[in-house]
């Protein structure tokens, strides 16, 4: 295994800030020779060429796939079927394919759809990483460093395309991960989507109150950090929501069945179940926090 | 209006992270002579004494009280009437009192319940500003430098008093805003309580979980960003939501309506109605924050 192997021709799909920043860190550690960017609009094509993201860009997914050992799918999740259709009739036989997805079951699904006779090289994946501000204009070689990038391969795949793609992202400074498609979808539920949908269900209830101007004038500094997460990109949130309905439904039950056990607890002035609930938060928390801090060291 | 008006002795009751922070901005800015200091442990006096965040301990309000010009009771919400009614029997008769509690309502009348002659002379006051770590030891001199204190003062406050804690205030760099204490409660209601109810209610439930453990350990950085207030003193909260409850309800079962839209649009896959709210809350958001940002510079 060469831990360090190079890419010889990236082509990247969806040049936005996870795509963009995959390809600098690459760039940065010199794993990768030439990467050709493909976007849905010609100003995000020159943004990337004049940053050096990419050092070609082209209109069309099958010029941009041409010669490529590596190819990475980094649009929102509705983009795929069509692109993955396209990918079918124009991948090298040696080509590896990936793509960063929040949802694995959906992208999976997709690829099986539409990558017939390339689905054994198709690694599907997602860095656990991100920031509000989207676009290639927001990216940054150091998004992926001390953090974990989950590859959820299944039987059909190549396990050298696996090792291939473990590899690249290895490089940027990730852990990489193993897991099933329905565990990734089940976790990030819970840990990424849940709190997603938590944050803009907050801030849209006080944007909807009268005097909201007043509200968001008097928020404490802590409250644009809490609700930071609210800024993020809502066309790739509302895709997230629709191709992973069921498991983020489920969280969601769960969770309001907790917001109502402290609804009840503040009603009928039950100051032992807040406290039991807030310290056990708290103790969860910073036990969590310690231990990845530690791990992450 | 002498806005460097000098202190000569500040009695703080309750060294905490917020108590503590005051007196060390107003040391720093050089208007506080002398500041004696009361806590519940002998061990927290000790390291008040030891950061010279106060010059002397008492271990009775009586004593620390006896000569003070300015008395700051900075404990936690349920601590206050006992305090009040001791505060009553030996408050000088020119002394000018103050509270930090994030509840005005609660703390006015427990105040005119104990205060009795000298109720005229309390002016209720929140910084609006904090941090996760609790304790004399977190606290610092620019906690509150940039940030709004709310004064909730009733009409049979005496306006000199007010001016009085209005000037220590500002010299700590915060602005001071005037409102009612039902305003203050309801706006705080909102904007601080209900996203520290939501914040343990989503760490919880995820505490909650057979794959607790994985979970934590999977959460992105963010999560842990989102998650911060959650690690808030638990007492603390727990007397913020007994003695704001009416509020707290109301805003709690606005969200909770929140919550359930979502459910069902994620339900039923309606991706125009997921759009509209992440758009919304967006854009309420970023508003706020630019408008805050240039308030502040």
């Amino acid at each position: 295994m060469n831990s360090e192997k190079t890419i010889e021709r990236l082509a990247l799909i969806g040049v936005g800030l996870i795509g963009g920043s995959l390809v600098r860190s690459l760039k940065q550690a010199g794993v990768v020779k030439e990467v050709i960017g493909v976007a849905r609009t010609r100003e995000t094509l020159q943004k990337a060429l004049n940053l050096g993201v990419i050092d070609r860009a082209e209109a069309e997914v099958e010029a941009a796939v041409d010669g490529a050992d590596m190819v990475v799918v980094a649009t929102p999740l509705q983009a795929m079927p069509p692109i993955m259709s396209r990918l079918d009739n124009c991948l090298g036989e040696h080509a590896v394919v990936t793509d960063v997805g929040s949802v694995k079951h959906y992208v999976v699904t997709t690829a099986n759809l539409h990558l017939s006779r390339n689905f054994s090289r198709f690694v599907p994946g997602h860095p656990v990483a991100g920031r509000e501000n989207a676009g290639v204009e927001a990216s940054g070689p150091d998004l992926f460093r001390g953090r974990t990038v989950v590859l959820t391969p299944v039987e059909a795949t190549d396990p050298a395309a696996t090792e291939t793609v473990a590899t690249m992202w290895r490089n940027t400074g990730a852990a990489v991960r193993y897991l099933g498609a329905e565990a990734h979808d089940r976790i990030l539920a819970a840990t990424s989507h849940l709190p997603h949908i938590v944050a803009y269900a907050l801030v849209d209830f006080l944007a909807q109150q009268p005097e909201s101007d007043l509200l968001f004038e008097l928020a404490a500094a802590g409250f644009y950090d809490f609700t930071r997460i609210a800024s993020s990109d809502p066309v790739m949130w509302r895709d997230i929501c629709l191709t992973n309905g069921d498991a983020l439904c489920a969280v969601l039950e769960g969770y309001r069945a907790n917001i109502d056990r402290l609804l009840d607890a503040v009603k009928s002035a039950n100051g032992e179940a807040l406290l039991t609930c807030f310290e056990r938060s708290k103790l969860s928390r910073d036990t969590g926090l310690m231990n990845k801090t530690s791990a992450e060291q």
